[in-house]
């Protein structure tokens, strides 16, 4: 996120008044308004002396942290619209939690419209935010695949995509790194001594699952291992293919395997339950790994499931201050890819972390 | 939601031009503003009837549908904040879709913040909300239990709670019919000739649960059938409670049920997967119904499961027109419990309404 020249802008740009701004902080500092924004609010992860940095500029230039939001915004309305193509779905709300936390620690409000994959309705949205002059546009999805661009221009106004790309790469997008989640989960079952790892996961029309499996790959390629014939199943999404594909696996004469990494956690619990059903014990005879770490869900399966987090809340964070970048003025593209990580339970037979373990159960009719 | 003396307002209510307002069009036509609503903007459902007396009296006063928004708004912001207590969880979304489905169709946009049952954040943000000069406020909560007013007054800006309630009888709250959905349930199960029926939920200081067993038991007495001991078990929300909870209905020496009605879908998968690895066939031996209707859990269950439905997104579309009747000067307040519906699979024995069953399991990662 280099300091890029200064987006044109529609209004409020042209006075400069005296008071000194964020972004004359940031220079002074020489960081981005990203990390001096952090800084001043005192929230996300910085090193100390970064901090420090921060503050002590903003000291000699005269800022306060209370005139953040005036600085930023200045003759600018404070609100930032959310388009959501998912009907503000499962991996919708950790991004919305993410970005809603990040801005209002700015005072800036976030706009929500619900587009659900129609295009028209979209297009009308994004009018209604334009007509409300909003700062920013962010738009989220239901899957991180290539989506047009807003069809709608938004000249002055920056508009970011998260957990949702296009093919533009002018366009500022942030995507889970898919590939390296499925590393993260494979070097896993590796370093617990499994050899004979198969992956089961959904259709292949989904760019997830492509990195998914070339991640798989890598991390068998890295380790020396095989991946034995007709150990890659790609499939649907349901705990029914879970099933069927572990009847399937078990079926061949090349032997079981001794590892299975799914491709999401609905596939890993089909699978932990075919493997039950079979009389294979999990972790013992099969170490099962899932994706999403979605809580409810992982935590039902017997054993809890060990299952890579891609760490949604994170994006939606990051989503925020990248606007803030953006609406400062600071040119910000291109496609970045935020790391996952692993969400140890019982399932590989390792440790676990047990943070997640902790959650109530019972705090939802 | 009858019309009462008007709100005073702390703007734009002072002058009145002659252009007619949708106040005018719903008078002369004798219904509610969000009746009128409903007509000109073409949605809801309405008698025809209905619809063509607003659409005449819109001609007679001259009121053009485009009218709507600056008629209801004039001087005001067109926006309305939503406070969820829910991080926008699973609960939430549908109310939310339904809402700003309903609103956007006025040209009114949704504000939204996550206050996550801390009072002080949520305090900040109605502050931000009323900064905003917001039109209104929906609040709205994971589950539909009293909690306390807003803590910051907000004169002049209706305050509506939805899945949320107070104890104040004068603030405006619509909530699902959890009695009336249980008894539902109940009655179907009554319906397809069962007679030993059980009923396992989660904690008693939630007001559904009880409510719930309210239900239960009423529809239990109409058909004058017993409750026989022991066959009602509160516990938790878990899939872990409804394999527990079966098998103390098996050990019990009074019998076995024939059917079970859950609490929620969680408890329902659980008891379904422990009569399964008992032998007890379901629905042929015991017949069960879940609570939710959460489909992602409804459809993975084997067989899928029957569940009653609290008509979440109806019920933010419906916080929709009333907050538009609130803002429109009318006085609503009291407690509105919104009814539920069945949503029939395969897990009684019934014939299925397939509805549910037809979408698909493959659309996200």
């Amino acid at each position: 996120m280099a300091d890029g020249p200064e987006r044109s802008r529609p209004m409020g740009q042209a006075v400069r008044p005296a008071r000194s701004t964020i972004r004359d902080v940031a220079r002074l500092a020489g960081v981005s308004v990203g990390t001096a924004s952090k800084a001043l609010n005192n929230n996300g992860a910085l090193r100390e002396e970064t901090r420090e940095r921060v503050i002590s500029a903003a000291r000699e230039l005269g800022f306060r942290p209370n005139d953040l939001a005036h600085s930023l915004h200045r003759g600018q309305s404070l609100t930032v619209g959310l388009i959501s193509t998912d009907s503000f779905g499962r991996f919708t709300i950790p991004i919305m939690e993410g970005l809603e936390e990040c801005l209002s620690d700015s005072r800036i409000g976030v706009f929500m419209c619900n587009a659900t994959d129609d295009m028209e309705r979209e297009a009308r949205h994004v009018e209604q935010l334009l007509g409300k002059r909003v700062d920013g546009i962010v738009v989220t999805a239901r899957r991180a695949d290539q989506r047009p661009k807003l069809a709608v221009a938004t000249p002055g106004v920056p508009v970011l995509y998260v957990f949702s790309q296009t093919d533009d790469p002018e366009t500022c997008c942030l995507v889970p790194d898919d590939e390296g989640g499925a590393r993260l989960a494979v070097e896993h079952l590796i370093g617990l001594g499994r050899r004979r790892i198969a992956h089961i996961t959904g259709p292949e029309r989904f760019q997830a699952v492509c990195l998914r499996r070339d991640g798989y790959r890598a991390a068998l390629g890295r380790a020396g291992l095989p991946e034995p014939e007709g150990f890659y199943l790609p499939g649907v999404w349901s705990e029914g293919w879970g099933r069927e594909a572990v009847a399937e696996l078990l079926r061949s004469r090349k032997g079981p395997p001794d590892a299975i990494f799914c491709g999401n956690d609905q596939i890993a619990r089909g699978a932990i339950d075919a493997l039950r059903e079979r009389g294979l014990l999990v972790p013992d005879a099969v170490a099962v790994v899932g994706f999403d770490n979605w809580e409810i869900m992982a935590e039902a399966t017997r054993p809890p499931l060990t299952s890579v987090d891609m760490n949604l809340r994170t994006l939606g964070r990051e989503a925020g201050l990248t606007l803030l970048d953006m609406m400062a003025g600071n040119e910000v593209r291109g496609l970045r890819r935020l790391p996952c990580s692993l969400v140890v339970r019982d399932s590989c037979g390792a440790k676990s972390t047990g943070a997640a373990a902790a959650k109530t159960l019972d705090d939802s009719p």
